[in-house]
Parts: structure tokens; C-alpha cells; sequence
């Protein structure tokens, strides 16, 4: 075994000097650090030399958009073009995939609290062991609405449990712990200032329902079971939206947490993908559903655009 | 919208007949239903004419470990080469991989119950909608084992939650429901013999740990961050050896569940990539990695072409 967490008192030098991101005090008794699913480490990559120019991430459920956003960087902070294939930092694992542009580090995440809560723990030690600083972070994702038009974007004032609670409650050694999910108020009224500056689409801020199901969990009456009827599921989705929630999506919880947790600035931005009040089944086409996922892209670009220009 | 889950009663011809894996009086009220994560549809796709034949669901985390089973059961069944370039079936989205070979299905499902859990619900109502009847359904992954060789394929009786309960607890509408997570016995025991047949590696009968986070979700002291000491996480993992935990996981109770509410009989064989009562990080090389990974697709195999071949 490469680490030992064993030792507390062990004076050897370590891969982790000190670091105000990560609060963990057996970081620093290791002599290394593999990053497994990002398939990274501090004994086999220079980490400092690859990232530590890092000042914004972005990160997204799917692979392809956080290539596209990657892509659009490039463009929008004037590195590149917007075919340049940039590569895939992960490329030796499927778990995640990684882009680097400039000093804005795009990653997916795949879907639900537990994938993206592996990948922020290996990104929030990796901001740690290349050594960044003010970093901002941002998720970019689809949704779906309630009681807003399709194609709106919804920037999460705070995330809430399928009981409308502002928390993650996580369970660790069979004890639960709860972690508050209120987002950076400020970067989200920045967001929302950003959306005016280009009035291109509708923004609102919000409050997003996080849950851990797609189907069940959404009430939705499509799934594989279904063991409530459609007035269940309508008195539900107007409780949401009487207490503040305008759109659900399956990660925003464990982002707002460990935001909080490790000190990171962080906004979510979710486009809707449809009005769940009229509906359960994503009917757009593929045309539709490409250009609303640009609106959140778009917001985060503008936004790092003005404050790398204004460095 | 192309779907109706309004009126029960409507008596129109309908995406969904009658099936014994779904358990969703709205389904047989749509016209047709769109397989959002899949790309796949009713209207879009003969689903008959694709699926019909399968008889095998393998489903695994990762996308690739899914090609590369679906081209090691082309040569096992004597259907193509190891090299056979399968298409995926599921290229148009990059949220899950579907390979076809023969009647066997393998898919990925990314990492997690909220992703596996959408994965399924398409799939039972994939299976559904192509009418196939007598399917069985594994998966296979890896895991941290506790108290085992590194290495060894544990083949899970029952899936337990972090207090070890059998069950997957899960929030509708703000309401706990909670479904059993026994899997098939017959079917694990089955596995079991192929792997005394096969003489190649050790495979035991175990109960499985699933719990929604690789990092404080699983006691590691590697994460970002760790509020308990490495003597918490030690009783922990031996409190859990006592419970007959022999290794931990982040789907298997989904799996379980859905399996049980849906009738289609299931197993999970997991590989062990390291003994958790050892350390934390995943240290083997790359090439030790790939060959362990390889031994669950050999019990699911070995099982599938004796079934196959007696037909």
C-alpha cells in the first residue's frame, strides 16, 4: 500500500501541505494520493503544473455537453476555436470526463447525488494538491420545471429534500448527518445579471427540488411502478411549487453541501426541460433540447468571460 | 404531448398491452412512451422486432466493461470474435451504453442508485414493450471487500443499508417506502457452481453493503473530508464483517429491489479490488485491475452458455 493513514504523528513529507478546501486531517499523513476515478494521483502526475491556474469549474452530468462547454470556452475567452478537440484528462477511465481550457476546468458527473459526490471529493483534493485558490464552481444541467415555460433557466437559491428540508442528509457508519444546501446568493444574482445582459431567454431564481429518482422519486406516473394515482402526484408537484420550488433535478443537494463544506463558491443553473405540471415524457426534439442546454453554458461563459478579461 | 396519462379509461390502442415485469396501471394509457435515457421509443423504434430474443440483462457501471462483455459473450456463444466491433445502441445519448449479442443485453448504469435505478426503470419497461418473457437478470461490478482476498468475486445474498437492514428505503412525495433486497438464491447458488466449475478464482456467498457515497458513505479516511477517526471506521467495518458484509458496493440494493417488485430474478457478483480492513485507496496496478474485473463476466458467462446451449 502506497498511503498510510495509520500514522497521524508521522513527520515524512506528505501530498498534502495544507489546504483550505479539504477538511481532513489524514490527508495529510499520505505519502500519495490516487484520484481513482478521475484516474489521477499526486505520485504520477505533477498536479500543480497541470491545474493550478484553475479558477472556474464547471460540471455537468453528461460527457458530450462538458466537451461542448469546453469547446465554447475556448471561443467565448478567445484560446481557440470551437472544433479544437481538446482531450479528455480522464481518457483512461469512463467513470468522468475532464477538459481544460485555459483556467476553466469543465468535468462530468454523471447522474444522482452519489456519482457526483465521488467526483467532488477527488476534484475538491485535486484543487487542494495543485495547490489553486478562489476558485468558482458552477453546475450546469437540465431539469424539470414546475410552473415555468419550457427552455427557462432556473438558478438554485437552495436545493431541498423530497420534504422540502434545505439539507443533504447523508449517512455515515449508520449515523445521519445533514448539511445545509443554501447556494452563493451573490454569484446567483450575478447569474441572473449575466441572463438580462443578454436577454436571450428567460432566467429565475429558485429553489430546486433535489431527489434520488427519476421516475418514482419525481412522481412521475411513466415509470417501470407507479403505486400513486395522477392526484397524488398533482397535489404534490403545487406543494413544490408553493413552497418556492421551480424545477427537480438529482444532484444539486450534494453540490450545494459540499460547496458549503469545502468553501467553494457555488451556483447551480439548470435549464427546464419541460413543465412537469403538464407532463411527465421529455417530447421535445433533439434540436429543442440542444439549444435550451446551451442557456446555462452561455450564462457561465459570460460570467467567466467578464471576470477573466477583468483580472 | 404525445403521451396521456389523464384518463384511465381511455380505451385506444396503447404502447403497453400487458406485462408481468411493470407494475403501472398509467402505462397501458399511453400512446406511446419515450425511453428518454435510452433514446429509444415506442414510436421511434420496433422494440419487438430489436429486443424480443433477449433472455440474458447483464447491466455493470461502466461502459466499457459492458462492450467488452458483450464481445467476450460473441465468442462464448459462437456468435463473432473478441474484436467484433458491437454497436451501441444507446450512441445517440451519453447517459448509459447498450450492446446486443445474441439474446443477451449488456448495459451500463454509471455509478450510484439514482442512476442505476433510472437505468432499470427504462429497462423493465424495454422488456415490456418487446414483450420478452423468462429473462434473468445480473449484475456485475467491483467493490471493496471486507475481510476477503483481494480479488475474490463475492455473489451477494442480500443487500443491506448502512445500519445493515435488507432494504432500500426510498422517498415518494415526501413519504419512506421501503423494498426488500433478499436476491435470488437459486441464482446465486448457480453462480456459485459455475464458479467450482470454471476452478479459476474464489467466489463466495456474501451479504453486500450498498451505500450512496464511495468516500464518508463507505468510512474511507481519503476523502475530502473526515470528521471520525480511523478507530470509528475500523469498528464499523468489523461491526459490519459480523453482519456478514463481506463487501460494499453503490448499486446493489437497487438492483435487488427493482428486481423483487419487477419478478425478474437477479444477481450481483462483485469483484473485490481490495480488503477495506487494509486501506483505502485502490493501489493495484492497471493490469491486476482489468484481470479481476474480468471474473464476474466469467461466472455470467459460463452460467448464460449453459442455458443457451440447452436449450
Amino acid at each position: 500500500m502506497a498511503c498510510c493513514n495509520k500514522d497521524l504523528c508521522k513527520k515524512e513529507s506528505t501530498c498534502l501541505e495544507k489546504c483550505v478546501y479539504v477538511s481532513n486531517p489524514y490527508l495529510t499523513t499520505m505519502k500519495d494520493d490516487i484520484l481513482y476515478h478521475f484516474d489521477l494521483g499526486t505520485r504520477t502526475h505533477d498536479l500543480p503544473g497541470m491545474f493550478g491556474d484553475v479558477k472556474f469549474v464547471c460540471v455537468g452530468g453528461s460527457p458530450w455537453r462538458m466537451k461542448s462547454f469546453a469547446q465554447y470556452m475556448n471561443v467565448v475567452l478567445g484560446l481557440g476555436c470551437a472544433t479544437a478537440d481538446i482531450p479528455d484528462i480522464c481518457a483512461h477511465t469512463d467513470r468522468y470526463s475532464m477538459y481544460k481550457v485555459g483556467p476553466v476546468l469543465a468535468i462530468s458527473h454523471g447522474m444522482g447525488i452519489p456519482s457526483i459526490s465521488i467526483m467532488l471529493h477527488e476534484l475538491i483534493k485535486l484543487l487542494c494538491h495543485a495547490k489553486c485558490s478562489d476558485v468558482v464552481a458552477f453546475r450546469i444541467g437540465t431539469s424539470g420545471g414546475i410552473g415555468v415555460q419550457p427552455g427557462t433557466v432556473v438558478v438554485t437559491r437552495v436545493s431541498v429534500d423530497p420534504c422540502f428540508n434545505p439539507c443533504l442528509k447523508q449517512n455515515v457508519m449508520g449515523m445521519t448527518m445533514s448539511y445545509p444546501t443554501a447556494l452563493n446568493e451573490c454569484l446567483a444574482q450575478e447569474m441572473l445579471k449575466c441572463s438580462k445582459e443578454l436577454n436571450k431567454f428567460d432566467t429565475i431564481l429558485g429553489t430546486t427540488l433535489c431527489t434520488s429518482d427519476f421516475y418514482e422519486g419525481q412522481a412521475r406516473l411513466d415509470g417501470a411502478f407507479c403505486h400513486y394515482t395522477a392526484e397524488d402526484k398533482m397535489n404534490y408537484l403545487r406543494c413544490a411549487y408553493e413552497a418556492g420550488v421551480r424545477n427537480i433535478e438529482m444532484e444539486s443537494a450534494a453540490f450545494a453541501a459540499m460547496c458549503n463544506r469545502s468553501g467553494l463558491p457555488g451556483a447551480v443553473l439548470c435549464v427546464t426541460l419541460l413543465d412537469r405540471l403538464q407532463g411527465d415524457q421529455i417530447c421535445s426534439s433533439h434540436e429543442v433540447l440542444t439549444e435550451y442546454q446551451e442557456r446555462p453554458q452561455m450564462l457561465v461563459g459570460r460570467y467567466i468571460k467578464k471576470k477573466f478579461c477583468n483580472k
